[in-house]
């Protein structure tokens, strides 16, 4: 089951290196490559994967920063997630889809199979069980997963997900919780987490661990580390209770070699994007 | 301004036409041509705007049908709304993406620029004012909109949006309304109607009235008519107090040529398409 073998990668390394590459971030001489954008995009991604895939838990790509280049950006996606898959590696599609039935079964043909086949797909479930449910199929037969959008971090989350309800006084996104917890009771593993886990941000960490309370048998991915707030000791409070998320950090760690104190534009740039993931990974479970 | 355009075709006829194309709904003879399964559906696409034009108000595709595709189905998809919008017709992507402010303004670069730019795109605000500004500038320099995702028909739509709220007893979906009319304030045109719209069904009449009243300069995207739901008297109804809003229909459309008396699987089989729509219009404005 995905989610054991995301729980096994994480016990090791919890750390999920964000492949959201921007053609700003490549070292100079991809950049002069007399390649298309998407081309150079998925040589750094390659590069990043051969140099951390032994200290990272999974990879996740972040779709949007390749719908922005159009066709030449999906191809570079898709050229990405399989680089990801066929090192072994766990690729989580953040593509915060979410539509009716009928909309959701396509998204989940287009995430779990074919150019764009993903281990596991973050899902946005304003419109409730039938944004999420078409994908179960794919977690019963084919090893895949969902990371569903609970609370994120960033300042408007507030607008709608901290709203409190009439009815029991739960805020919106704990009552999103419960519906996570539900529907991923038939997806329970070996590690007693579910196939259906969610996105939590760690800008709040009291919040955290309450919802770590309120929802036991669901893994978290979480994108708060460095840029958005969150630190090692943060983490590895929570990790005390229960390791029961991967940290994702994306520009921290894949322009390391541009914001190193000797910047690298040259070929071997991906070595300190690997000591900057390694740093990660030591800084939080160094604490436990 | 997009919506004064939308407004202005929309007093003409009131049909969206949903390009939500699957390869089941083709014709056997373009089934059969030695193509892509992308370029068969591009060539359905194209034959379905060239019958349509003069009788909607625009085209919706839903991205997810590409999606599902892959690579292939994505290059349909830029076929596509370039056709439409060569065709000097309005172009809304139904993409529903919903993220922080970062990935937004890569979506935003994605769906109103290169390869996949089109008029209006569909957004999901669980993450509040981050997932709609980026797309912001885009509607001041560049005549483009929204349409953000308030109420919708599908039967767990009450998972969430409906939820009462504890400050003032509003349902989740009214406190959405009233963020998307301020998010719109700025924008409104000579029409009346903002730039930022929003999705709502049509499986609740009344809420709907409800809501024209709450939100009266926000244009609505109704895919209420035929398969899921409502009718052209409940719709005519609702244009009684304001042409407020496009309808669409998808699949009781652009598969008019499978379900007519007599089937069409050959050349012409657009004529069906066209038909049908006309039939739809007419169903609408004949109650005005």
């Amino acid at each position: 089951m995905i989610m054991d073998r995301l729980y096994n990668e994480a016990l090791k390394s919890p750390v999920c290196v964000g492949l959201d590459t921007k053609i700003d971030f490549l070292p100079q001489y991809l950049k002069d490559k007399d390649w298309s954008t998407g081309e150079k995009i998925t040589a750094f991604n390659k590069k990043i994967v051969d140099a951390t895939a032994d200290i990272a838990a999974c990879y996740k790509m972040q779709i949007a920063c390749y719908e922005a280049l159009g066709l030449d950006g999906m191809k570079a996606y898709s050229e990405t997630v399989k680089y990801v898959r066929k090192n072994g590696k766990i690729a989580i599609g953040d593509a915060k889809r979410g539509d009716i039935t009928s909309t959701a079964t396509q998204y989940a043909k287009g995430h779990f199979e074919g150019d764009f086949e993903v281990d596991i797909l973050t899902v946005n479930a304003y419109m409730g069980e039938d944004a999420v449910s078409p994908y179960f199929p794919y977690i019963e037969n084919n090893e895949k997963g969902l990371f569903v959008l609970l609370h994120t971090s960033n300042p408007s989350s507030r607008d709608f997900q901290e709203l409190k309800l009439e009815e029991d006084g739960q805020k919106l996104y704990e009552a999103v919780g419960d519906k996570i917890t539900e529907w991923g009771r038939p997806f329970i593993g070996e590690s007693g987490y579910s196939a259906v886990g969610a996105v939590v941000g760690l800008t709040f960490p009291e919040e955290f661990e309450a919802l770590q309370d309120q929802c036991p048998s669901t893994f978290f991915l979480v994108p708060g580390y460095g840029a958005q707030g969150g630190t090692g000791k943060d983490i590895a409070n929570i990790f005390k209770k229960s390791r029961c998320a991967v940290i994702n950090s994306s520009r921290g760690l894949i322009t390391a070699h541009q914001k190193a104190e000797t910047p690298c534009e040259t070929e071997g740039f991906e070595a300190l994007i690997r000591e900057k993931t390694l740093a990660m990974k030591e800084d939080i479970l160094k604490w436990l």
